[in-house]
């Protein structure tokens, strides 16, 4: 009696692993998680304040968008770092940047609607295509060109009839991989050409490393009516449980379509909502601190994987994830392996293999998705477990 | 390049007419609003001490299904107040009930699918059928007879090849309707003959009147399988900007179902859990008092509406909402002109017209649902405002 789409949808690659884990804990085996992006940084008390001293009487229903002061921090925010032209009534707060993915392919593909996304990507997205009924066509990238885009003659040839749109994530999870400036224009260049919307997911906008500057896609104005933001404070303010998500864009008949969407749920978390309006105002007192650090784990990620045999990286130049490919055929066996019958000294690390991320069969088998979400001692420590595990792999009877 | 279902997905009724609200109260209207059911009840203070005294480091992802606490929490509640058998891994967390209701209609109904929702019902439940792409099959009821449930032979001629479950809401939004033992159980007979999902939506199980005493279909055990309940804590404690319901099933095959749909938008939100698992520890210093005041709101919106001409209701068993009949040709044009056209001491009455709680067009068009959420001098106060309105209504030149 379950639906055909109920049992059709793909679970979780990032979760499915799971019970292996409960299960090596449940053996006392201490198991550092660089499999999921739940970091381990502090979430900013000024996060707290408001939810901590909300004086409201009634914790009541808000408005279906979000409210007022969320929508003017978001747009403020992007108006400032950003110079970019955006007003509040362009910004709808969503529960969680994962309902933001919703809303938009809700809103934007019927059934057997394609949209092409750079592979690999992050596995959600292959989880909410698959409730709307839309097919993700991949744009092939490779560990070996640092996950770069490939030529625009290659990505308009995979354009079809049915395909309504383009998402692009930079900076990138899995990859890590920040699209250059010509980059994201070139996308921009195609969504016109074609006459598709194009969606960025920039919850990592900040996140990049080695001075370079980061920006939004909103900057390409001459497309303003097809281009879509998804936001969210989960990882810039560290604050993955607010689910607090953003929409933003110009598209005034997008817009009111995804406000009825939003209006089916009633709406966001009404108390969370003041946390991430005060972490917008209190930003710059928190990011450049939270993304030195996260530049320092990730050379300390690059620095221990270049002494692993056969490990193979890019130097990562944002977010918080790598994909390595690592010496050996399945990756998801050994992120088991690692799980059920390795340990160093009752610690083991746990990894999500990369298939999940890819949307053509077969395709990153031999990877893995690496999150350096924890603090450089647990960071080296995992990280000589991993190299020691991939050893004992290779080198079991 | 909006979606074909973007397009189609019908505007909330409660809240489409919310912008000549706006307008009044531009001009300095006061509006009172009957209309949404946004109580004026106090959050109970044991709501907000775990969410002001949250102290986790980092505010982060909690499991899909919801935090161990509050699913104890929950399933503790139904053991100890309805003498039912369940276990927190039976309890499934959402983002307030309208997910509940999201997930286990993707997780049992295929597009075109029918699912049976006595009218009028909640207007959410439309949104979100539609959303999935399952079609309502209303079971028609009466103000005549209370909205109770027409003889089981009526319902099961509605049932086709195409019926796959059966959605019941007791005590009922909109029409206070408290099903009796014997409706819930020709129900869920009428599921098992048929070989079809039971849902019962009980998010206002406590709400009812007259000493009357409320119950769980989880009760009918024999049928377990095919039971499911949606729940939620912002009626039951005055929380509906928290976001937190709940599934209910003994059914591990749908459990693991929607375990994959809330994998998909990660978790919900982590702080209100903790808030909501209090509620249900405290529960007994709350519910009776709040239960208490909304039966004597329900006594006197029966007593101003027994003083108006024309207007038609049996006295509300539940919940706090009644649809009541009005002397209009057409509730949404009178409840409009309300809003754009009459005040007493430039104050207004808005009320919800009907007509969006059916599914069969045309019904309900001379009526209109009424939510008791305000204190009584505001309650009379604005019943006045209604009575005064109704008759300047019919009789302008």
């Amino acid at each position: 009696m379950i639906s055909e789409r109920g049992k059709n949808l793909p679970q979780s690659p990032i979760r499915k692993l799971i019970p292996y884990a409960d299960e090596a804990k449940a053996r006392g085996i201490k198991v550092y998680h660089l499999n999921i992006g739940q970091p381990d940084i502090k979430t900013p008390d000024f996060i707290f304040e408001p939810i901590r001293h909300f004086e409201q009487d009634v914790l009541s229903y808000g408005p279906s968008q979000g409210i007022p002061l969320l929508r003017k921090a978001m747009a403020d925010y992007l108006v400032e770092d950003y110079s970019l032209d955006i007003a509040p009534e362009e910004v709808f707060i969503t529960t969680g940047g994962s309902e933001a993915v919703l809303f938009l392919m809700h809103a934007t593909l019927n059934p057997q609607d394609e949209i092409l996304i750079p592979e690999p990507f992050y596995a959600n997205y292959n989880s909410i295509a698959a409730i709307v009924g839309a097919n993700i066509v991949p744009i092939p990238t490779s560990a070996d060109t640092g996950f770069h885009l490939p030529p625009g003659e290659e990505i308009e040839s995979l354009v079809s009839e049915k395909t309504k749109a383009i998402l692009i994530c930079s900076p990138n999870n899995p990859t890590g991989t920040v699209l250059s400036e010509k980059e994201i224009k070139m996308m921009v260049d195609i969504a016109v050409n074609n006459n598709l919307w194009i969606f960025s997911d920039e919850v990592y906008r900040e996140f990049v490393f080695d001075g370079k500057e980061c920006s939004s896609i909103l900057k390409f104005d001459y497309a303003g009516d097809r281009i879509v933001i998804i936001d969210s404070v989960s990882k810039r303010f560290s604050s993955c449980g607010a689910r607090i998500g953003f929409i933003v864009t110009k598209n005034k008949e997008l817009y009111n379509t995804i406000l009825k969407y939003g209006q089916a749920r009633l709406c966001p978390p009404t108390i969370e909502q003041y946390g991430a309006a005060s972490g917008f105002k209190h930003r710059s007192e928190f990011l450049p601190d939270m993304i030195k650090e996260y530049e320092h784990r990730r050379d300390v990620v690059y620095e221990e994987i270049e002494t692993m045999d056969g490990v193979f990286t890019l130097k990562p130049e944002g977010a918080f994830y790598t994909v390595i490919r690592l010496p050996v055929e399945d990756s998801e066996k050994f992120v088991k392996w690692m799980l059920t019958d390795f340990d160093v000294d009752e610690k083991t690390t746990m990894l999500a293999p990369a298939g999940g991320f890819y949307g053509t069969p077969g395709r990153g088998k031999d990877e893995a998705r690496l999150a350096y979400v924890l603090k450089e001692d647990d960071l080296r420590d995992s990280l000589n477990i991993l190299k020691e595990g991939l050893y004992a792999f290779n080198n079991k009877g």
